[in-house]
C-alpha cells in the first residue's frame, strides 16, 4: 500500500482524538459520513457475536442528538480525557475504502487532578478515502466490560 | 530515509501487536526469520551488560514450542493484553537491514474487567526488509524487574 | 501535506523521547533551535489564558543550565521514564515551519520496580523544517495540575 492512505487515515484518527480531548464534541459528527455509524461494544460481546452494543448511533443527525443530550446532561464531576492510539493497520477494501484497526488507551483526569486508566481496546473502522477521509463505520471495542456512567462521552 | 522503510516497519510492528492482542499466538513465530531470535530482558540487566535474559528463544521452531507449551499450560486466570507503541526510530544498517527502537506499554485486562499497567519498555529490533519485513532479532527491554508468572505470554 | 514533513516531525519527536527515556539529558537542548523555548503548563492555566508556566526556559544555554542543575541536584530516589506519544497532527505555517500537536503519556518507574501513570497531556510545538527539524517552541500542556518535585526532569 502506498504511503498516502496510511498517512491520510492516521491524520483522520489524530483529528478525531484531538477533537474529543479538547471537548469539541460538536465536531465529532463531522468525522463521519452522512449515514456513518458509531458503535461501542465490549471484546466479550464481539467474541461471542452478540449484537448488543453498549451504544449505537447511525447518521450524523443521531450523532448530533447524542452530543446535544450530553451537553444538557448533568455530569456532576467535570473530567478530561486523553487518548493514546497506536498500531494503525490498514486493509484495502476497494479503490475508495479501507478497513482500519488500531489500538487505543484512554486516560481520564478528574477535576481534582487524579488520573486513571479509563479504557483500552481497539477501533475497527470502515473509512471512505474521499479528499478528507471519513468514517463510514467506527466500532469501539473495549477490552473491559466495566464501565461507569461517564461512558456517555464518546470514545 | 525515504518513507517506505518507516511505514513498512511500522506495519510489521502493528501486525505483531494485533496478533498478540487477539491471542493469535500461533502467528507469532511467523513475524521472525527462520533463525530469528527473541529475548526479554530488563533495563537494569541491559544497562549492566548482564547476559541474563528473562526469556530467550531462537528460531521459529523454538518459538513454536514456546507457544505450544503456553497453550498446554494452566493459566488459571484468563487475561487479555493491549499493546500501545510509539516513537519508532529507524537506523539503516545496510541496504536490506534496519535497526528499530520503539517504546511500548502493555495493559493487562483480567477476566473480572480490572485493567492495569502491566509492562513498559522498548523494543530493540534488527529487521530484514524483505517484501514482508521480518524480525531477525527482537529484544524486549522491560523497564521494571517486577514480573509475575504471566510474563510467560510473549510481549 | 506530502508525507515528508509528517515523517520528519515524527522522527524528531521520537528522537526527543528516546533521549529522555535513556537519561541522555545532555542531548535535550540540541533538539531546540539556538533560541528555542520550552515551557510546561497545565491545561487549566492554558484554558484560562494564565501566563504562569510551571517551568520556562528559553535558549539552549538556559536549557543546558537546567540539565546541569538537575545533574547536581539530589534526586533521592532514582527513577526512569517511558514516554508514549500519538496522534501527531501538523498544520503548515509557512514553507519552513509547522505547528505540531500530539498527545503523550508518561509512565514513571521507581527503583523498586513500581510503575505508575505519571503525566498525560499534549505537546504543542512550533518546528522549523531544517535538514534536521528543530523545536522553536515546545509547550508541554499537562492534563493534571498535580505534580511532585520530580517534575524537575524534562517531559
Amino acid at each position: 500500500m502506498n504511503p498516502e492512505p496510511q498517512l491520510a487515515v492516521e491524520r483522520l484518527h489524530a483529528r478525531y482524538v484531538h477533537a474529543l480531548d479538547a471537548d469539541q464534541l460538536e465536531d465529532w459528527p463531522n468525522f463521519f459520513t452522512e449515514n456513518g455509524a458509531y458503535r461501542i461494544a465490549t471484546a466479550e460481546n464481539e467474541a461471542r457475536g452478540l449484537p448488543l452494543p453498549i451504544l449505537y448511533a447511525e447518521g450524523r443527525a443521531m450523532l448530533r442528538d447524542r452530543v446535544q443530550s450530553l451537553r444538557h446532561a448533568n455530569i456532576y464531576e467535570p473530567q478530561r480525557y486523553r487518548h493514546l492510539m497506536s498500531s494503525v493497520l490498514l486493509e484495502k477494501l476497494d479503490d475508495h475504502h479501507v478497513r482500519s484497526v488500531c489500538n487505543f488507551l484512554v486516560v481520564r483526569i478528574m477535576e481534582n487532578g487524579e488520573a486513571m486508566l479509563f479504557a483500552s481496546g481497539r477501533y475497527v473502522d470502515r473509512i471512505v478515502l474521499s479528499r478528507e477521509p471519513l468514517y463510514e463505520e467506527r466500532v469501539v471495542i473495549c477490552d473491559s466490560r466495566r464501565f461507569d456512567t461517564l461512558l456517555a462521552i464518546p470514545l
